[in-house]
């Protein structure tokens, strides 16, 4: 059995780094070595200056940790990063400038140049760009946006198939997508907000980079037009998004269900550790996928997909719901790591 | 000051049938008369037999009254249908065969040859289909399914000035949609349901009979494409539409803008009592409209949008909201049965 | 018709003064000409700087107002203070020393010597208390805790005529008792709180001060021992009380709620403009009262109970409710300001 | 390695039969080898009859099973029973005249002559109660209310030490509680219902009942006052409540944490496959338990406790929360299984 791989978490205190400690117990290819954090905890100990949100109890190795700054030292091999976007670009660069891998879920380097915006299942291909980052040893690989991670799953194996065209998607998302405090109960109780910050323009233009293709030794997004509308719902975990599709080819119903359930992709075919098997749950039953029910699937790295019919406008539409903490952060950006250490890609410094 | 015209309510006992006679206390041209419901509370008092779910108390007047059979003896003018659908079709065709007019809420009727289905700010033209139903002095007129009211009023407007050739719809829907018991708890706390059974072709086949058009003494429907998608989510009333349209000639956002905040109709211009003014509330606060904070304008009647911005896919989209219960159900067939009594259509009897 | 008072808020900006400004649109005797809040948004019009929580708009005449420091220079005959407890104190007592009545709902003055801690319905003899007060011609009146004041209305026509021995309450508070932005859409989603900061304590203490006497010159507390359990649960507005007593008398079940049902005090034998009639219902539905029905009775400011029964550890038990931000915040110091107007203690300057 | 004993379960398509089946999925000791309910569903696949309400899917071997008539000749052990009181009685009566072992979740025999309401880390004691019951080979044992669980296994250790005189507690009971579909949303929504049928004299009866000693071959109740208040609040799962308690002799507060936290009971010495151990947590965050975050702790069937202070009225306070579908319902008839198999007293037939 190899030495686990060192990792330091930055942001440590905040909602998606606790979610980074809580899926990492345990995790048998990785352990955390260092929690970085803001000046105002730094020097002093996890456990006492977190607002832990889960009910289950701070992991005893980490609440014993110092938090430490957020500057390239920390003894660690590589970095998994929460950090907020107010400050995530610059840190984030300073580690990886450092020679720091740094897997990150938040949005600042999304679009860099060079930077995967990286669903294992979905563009693998991608992480080649990541040669032309100028750091050296380090670089830095993205997971994207909550609401988009779902959506993409459901998309691909489809695109592959027959080509998409167009993706309507209206989305019905979790209150723990925005952080904590995050959303106001004074807000939501009896109500839904139908507005995310931000949240539209990004599934628009992940979603093609995502489905982009390297060409040439260029980079070229997926020529889909795609239109987004997000609203805040009352549910604490898990995306629901309506999505309405317009293929390049024919496709039949049957054959699309069929591809869904059989889709198979890298992360399933490495066994990596958060690799969901089956990737795609499809339900018959048409009052499903729901949150509650099915965020956990696959400990909420599986995508669930229900209600596929015709379409009067679009060829057709469907349902479909992944856990954004999970699958739409945290989780997404631990199968980063797991698929970056089965190829190689990130090893002990 | 004329004497009021005298209401019976069938289906009273019921979610619908509550709201009517909650809506009727202190209307200035209608008055309650005969209550009947099913032959289980037939002969009891109202306030004896009936689960009141307001928390306002019953109307002294009211809660007095015998419960009758759903039968056409009735003293009074017309009626008022909450019928449930498994019994309002056949009960309603006796009542207007017996001579009297049915102002119903239910959908048996709907699509039923010259019976309108009727919003009196879009379509007050569609009364005259009324003519040749086969009833004598009785006439059944019906209001449309709580979610297609909505869009419907938003869409009109548009489609008057630019003609609209495709709509998309996603609906968050509010419990109260689903009557009493109706959804339980257990089912939508912390959850979202992604299907309502039969809504989505009711919105579809609704909408284009609506913005229909008599031409040469021939109904015809409006050519318009329409795709819905509708959800249950925990909101105690008011529904939530996420719409895409596509418009016959261009429009600017700012000229939509207008006509909806300018929008006047015949009930509006004939002070109908329960008539909105504004009928539209447009918002320029990203985050509006929201079910909690504005489902109650125009007292429940009138229709709240937001967020019209350009659309990669279509034209535009937008976000509309309206009062389920109140404009898209009980609110809606009283304001129905106003516009007939101003027109004379609708008299003693 | 006299003209009115005119007012001052102070903390207009926040959850407390917003409810001030709603409730006094269209007061009959109360006109608003100053607002004042934190140096942030002094010199500003109220309407830009404030993040209005209801759905109805705000009124033009506020909306245009400047923002002015919460320095003891406004034009208006005295003030309503919605200040958070943080800043409350200090201001408070330079608004009375310079000459204005402050009718605060700020804890900080609540136990200050010669301080009314005053519900009209209770106590209104404690206003002669205010005659010890420092400040020349202004002085403070203040209003107690949210959760208190329900209780102590039910309590009082109970501790007049049998004496009230103990006192054992547990809460289940609403989400707007917190403020804005308040309790996190995270912690209180399918949750409970068993804990609120210092309410138990307020309860407890500020009780035995309202029921209290003013004996020979000097104010005594009630000599009632009480004990209080704080809950937060999701419910937008309305406390809800689950209430056991020991009386010192003994007194029949029907008895006690044909006193509750009679009670008459001098806000509704004065009429005072916010003062409900009645004050106090008792519903025989064993389900009744709960928050979403019953919270809005007396447009807020009633006070429902239910649920009277033998106790096999006290006596009676039952359950109060009352509305938290109104009854228990804005509107009791409205219809505190009102009693001291008809009183002739609250003047024109 | 035993064979598995082999269970029935009766009402196996309700609320509670579902859980036995959920629970029981896997279990060491137990297999499921009938499932019974009514009439109505008898002679078809489970699988096709149950309206299941867990995300997870139906065990396979179970989905397939045909269902049965509540009638004694299932092939199997013995029987658990999540039967509607409507019917329970006489059906569990059959079984055990006919031989069966029954492990009852239903509340009609809980008071019957001999037949123990068992807590197995309360009461083992009273099983010997069975040797009484005249059905032969058959016997009933009885779990107590879902709400009466969690407090008593928080009094149990205080009684044995000190002696308990008085207990006043008030619940907030979650949705599930009520079964399904149980509470209607719009009944829960925004609220809080004051009033849980019979639920409040359940309480009161069982805890002394469970808490009673065999003296002298005599049964007797425990010398306890109690008075319950009940209320239903929109949680899913987890009962929280709020506790008084008077004692016998002084107690530290510092030593009645020490006794939770050290209590240890047959189940945990057996290592019975459900006992949680530790079986009671308590927590120093004066902000828990809360249901969401701890109802699931020892895979809930542990009991969580924390605000233990003093009490003006009683000699102390504190908030107690318990899972009521497991702990306080199928988990705790499959831990008192459990129980009976490790004693010898539950075998093959």
């Amino acid at each position: 059995m190899k030495p686990k791989l060192r990792a330091g978490i930055l942001g440590a205190t905040g909602a998606v780094g606790q979610k980074f400690i809580e899926l990492l117990a345990n995790h048998p290819w990785i352990e955390i070595t260092a929690v970085a954090a803001s000046q105002r905890s730094a020097g002093k100990k996890y456990g006492d200056v977190t607002n832990w949100l889960s009910g289950t109890p701070i992991p005893l190795s980490i609440a014993n940790l110092e938090v430490q700054d957020c500057i390239p030292n920390l003894d660690c091999d590589f970095v998994f990063s929460g950090l907020d976007a107010s400050v995530a670009g610059e840190i984030e660069t300073s580690f990886a400038q450092a020679g720091y891998p740094v897997i990150s879920n938040s949005r600042n380097h999304r679009f860099s140049p060079n930077v995967p915006l990286l669903i294992p299942e979905v563009n693998p291909d991608h992480l080649s760009l990541m040669k032309e980052q100028k750091f050296g040893k380090g670089f830095i690989v993205t997971n994207p946006n909550c609401s988009t991670t779902g959506l993409v799953i459901a998309l691909k194996p489809l695109h592959d198939q027959w080509g998409l065209e167009q993706v309507n998607v209206v989305t019905m998302q979790a209150l723990s997508g925005a952080g904590y405090p995050g959303v106001a109960s004074l807000d939501i109780l009896d109500n839904v907000i139908p507005y995310i910050g931000s949240e539209e323009q990004k599934m628009e233009s992940e979603t093609v980079k995502i489905l982009g293709k390297i060409e040439n030794k260029a980079f070229k997004n997926a020529s889909i037009k795609i239109s987004a509308q997000c609203n805040r719902v009352a549910v604490m975990n898990g995306h629901l998004e309506c999505v309405n599709i317009k293929l390049k080819t024919k496709a039949k119903l049957d054959a699309i269900i069929q591809v869904w359930q059989n889709y198979q992709a890298e992360p399933q075919q490495l066994k990596l550790p958060s690799a969901p098997n089956p990737l795609i749950y499809y339900f018959t039953n048409e009052k499903y996928p729901q949150p509650r029910l099915h965020r956990d699937l696959g400990n909420g790295m599986a995508v669930s997909i229900g209600r596929l019919r015709e379409c009067p406008l679009f060829d057709y539409k469907f349902v479909v719901l992944s856990h954004n903490t999970v699958r739409g952060a945290a989780g997404g950006a631990i199968l980063n790591a797991e698929i970056l250490i089965a190829k190689g890609l990130l090893t002990t410094r």
